[in-house]
């Protein structure tokens, strides 16, 4: 059977147990909150609507010694204020990185050893503190990152040519935040190389685009919840099918020695390759420039 | 192909819309919300989410005159932290008759001759209120009403017997609020009357705690959002197949000459037929004060 | 993850493994038949569809050695040709009966320990040949049996009333086959009791349509198979999630000794319980016919 | 609400209906074949399985005038035996281009003004005649074609490289038939030219494959059903929620002026534009010769 952890019972941890529970992909689901009240309304709420569901689903709450065997755990925590009012997800990176070192030292007192993905944010930075505590082997601990930019940019080419987000295929790659970019050579529609689509300026648009809606919908709505749900199950679906799938995910990069946005092959063992592309030089420059603003940060907590 | 409009872009308004897209539920989706910002950021965070779901769905945002042609209006309007507030769903009742005899008239304004689900509380006087300022004929206009307290009715009864909840057949009736009842004589479970598994004192204690988990899971939360999106997406299901379910509604009783929590068949018109229980005494009684509570609201209104 | 094997690949068990790769309900997929090129065939058809699925499948053929971990196995063997002839399920008696031995004991072999979900007709008798051959607890052994009689009941009984047939309660017991019967002391719709709603003679003609439905369609299309497959996919879906959810199947009854169809309730460990149902003399007089007659067959085999 | 008719119940048009009804994306669905026994089988066992199915669905049988309104009809009539027998799908092409003119102007008579989907076989030629016989616009016509092909040709290079088949990019274009070619310049997988992945033999057997799997499936089953399904319903689904997206189909060509298989946009009014690649001058020439191919079997017609 399939059995999953959520640790973070925030708008998005919340939503990807909804849409778990609802489309039926999960046997056992553990929810955990630090905060007792929110894990019960949760786990309660989910729990009503088991009458009305199509499948049936165990949810259990705030039973840490019960992710010893789970297949997979997923970190949602944080508090978002910071990141919206900061308008950058460093925001949440003091309270976050403490946030990891416990999380992670509980996850591993449990026993765990299944595949953790991570949503909770600064991705790239949590993601590494949390393989770095866990003491779990690199690919079986990875990130959402910029696979919900990437849906971004997307949906974004779909709109300017009135096109199912889906005919888009290409990537934005780096960092979760504000050092990701569209890797414009890995982009295409129908077909068709997207830099042949869009002259440098719209490129370039586009580009902050991605980057910015994150914060047009977390100023409306206080938190983006549905987009970042629907990245996290997939990278589920996919782990325990062993798709071998091929999604942009925050992953160790051994070229650059740090968690980043960079596309790989998951399967149930986690990341299983990371599959070498052929950036332009610009490119990767800027994925150099990520790498670094990532791997800075998560060495200042080294020094503290 | 299937048109909806959603009017309210709260948690419950927003939860609906997601269920509906992420389940390929709808072809035109309309979300609207008189918080632009509001109604933007769900808006860009159900198409952002698009990339990545199984199903493409046209979304739209903020216009009324859409609605002329859609199958099925739900709304969702109002501000939950008044019944929380006042632990009564009657809370929020000066600001949603004000809501809801706003909204009726803009529904009627838009041509709009399909079936109306409310979800809005207090359910049952603000189902009446929109009936009557929208002049759509009463069968074309049903509540989630005690759909929800049903369901937690059951997931209760279902705990305390370590099964399934869907085990459990029978309703909760009269209000969507204090005045409800489990109605006992229709509960069964695994084919034996539930008046016979549980005593009388349990009896209370389950009809008080399904009322009462609303406000336990409002309270850890701040909404509820998960069940009642089930129950209405049941409801608009059970419409667009013209299905013939028999699934409790708020809906207009011609013996109380009120809306009210009862169960009746819902097809493609909306209340295809009121079935008649054979209710105890006690409980027709129980029904009666329900109705009472709920004209004696929605009269005071119009004194006013 | 969830790991199933279905034990042929006939209309039934590729319907069922199609259900199953569709709906995202299964994660690794063992197919086996003993016509290599019909195993072969499905097993491409299916991969073939694994492009335009939302959900990958380790989809595995003709493997019994990996059959020692899987969840669940289901059995659909048989040859329906003969069932359809005789108009009996008992025409395929000795065919299957081989056939159940010999899966039986290739099952035991394999060092399977999950639950075993029989589809294969006469259906009674053959799960019981295969809880004794495969030596299994008898919990962990039990088949669809007159759960899709029950859904043809409830289809019926829906049809002639203009309504969803999930409005219909209660079930069909016995044998799956002619020995079956409408318990009619169950039904109930719209919580009024069916007995009051159905004259005798109208009883009688339901439940030998319940029974004739399966000739009326095996003659037109020279098998069955959405209904039953549908069937079985709810049953496994009742056993990942520990549902313990209450379904008629056919399951051992300590009382006659025997398989029969009785409501029982699924979850993990196969049946976990079963419920006194308050049948009426001349019900339990139509279920001990039904458990003689099932006896009586497996005694021959016996015998010989 | 979603209406459909599938005119041809055999295993293709019965298993298109099954996965409509189970995942809900119907509401009236109506069940057409020249064989009452075959239809009347496929609704009973459709409806017999509604009861377990978490929609409710319209099932309607044989009824001819009720295609006037339905949005989208698919066509699935015909023989596989004759193409099975002589391994071409050519072999059903004088039975099926008689049935096509027939149910063409049977579906003209109905007043029919939406979608038509083309499933039978030869499909490139049997598409253009019911596009004739119909009188419906070009765009409003259009068949599965090279869909299929394509899936095929994701799953074996999906095989080679031990990867999910939705990693791989590209097109199978031409004839739906033994005209068709893979067209290696639109092939890429995990963002690499297939064209550096596999030497000019493996491709040339790799598109060999693509063809013959139809074949290899064909006969060990007795026809092919999961995967054609999967794409027809696919189609279904762009159209219905006018998604624009981007599929290998067999639509009207203007260069060559006939049916063939090319990728277009779909969405509500059918083939929404066609997109033009850049295709190397081999692969140009083998599009042309599969135009040629299938012009030459539809102009025999009208010379007869």
């Amino acid at each position: 059977m399939r059995k999953i952890g959520i640790i973070g019972m925030g708008h998005v941890g919340a939503t990807i147990a909804y849409t778990l529970v609802t489309q039926g992909l999960v046997d056992d689901l553990i929810l955990i909150d630090k905060n007792d009240a929110k894990a019960d309304a949760e786990y309660n709420d989910l729990r009503d609507a088991l009458p009305r569901n199509s499948h049936y689903v165990n949810i259990i709450k705030q039973d840490w010694d019960d992710l010893e065997d789970v297949d997979i755990i997923v970190t949602a925590f944080g508090d978002i204020a910071a990141t919206v009012k900061t308008r950058d997800r460093f925001g949440e990176f003091d309270l976050n990185a403490k946030n990891a070192k416990q999380v992670g030292e509980d996850i591993k007192e449990s026993g765990f050893d299944g595949v953790l993905i991570n949503v909770s944010n600064p991705c790239d930075a949590v993601t590494q503190i949390l393989q770095e505590t866990t003491d779990l082997k690199k690919n079986r601990v990875f990130g959402t990152g910029t696979f919900l930019d990437t849906a971004r940019m997307q949906r974004i080419v779909g709109d300017k040519l009135g096109q199912d987000p889906r005919n888009v295929e290409g990537f934005v790659l780096g960092e979760h935040g504000s050092a990701q970019f569209t890797a414009w050579s890995t982009v295409r529609v129908n077909n068709k190389i997207a830099l042949q689509l869009f002259n440098e300026a719209d490129q370039e648009k586009i580009s902050e685009q991605s980057n910015k809606n994150a914060f047009a919908v977390a100023n409306g709505k206080g938190y983006t919840s549905y987009a970042v749900a629907m990245c996290a199950v997939d990278l589920i679906k996919a782990v325990f099918s062993d798709a071998r799938a091929y999604y942009p995910v925050s992953t160790y990069d051994p070229e650059f020695k740090t968690y980043l946005g960079y596309p790989a092959i998951i399967g149930r063992d986690g990341v299983e390759e990371l599959i070498e592309l052929k950036l332009t030089s610009a490119e990767h420059e800027k994925l150099n420039a990520a790498a670094q603003k990532i791997k800075e940060h998560v060495d200042s907590l080294k020094k503290k």
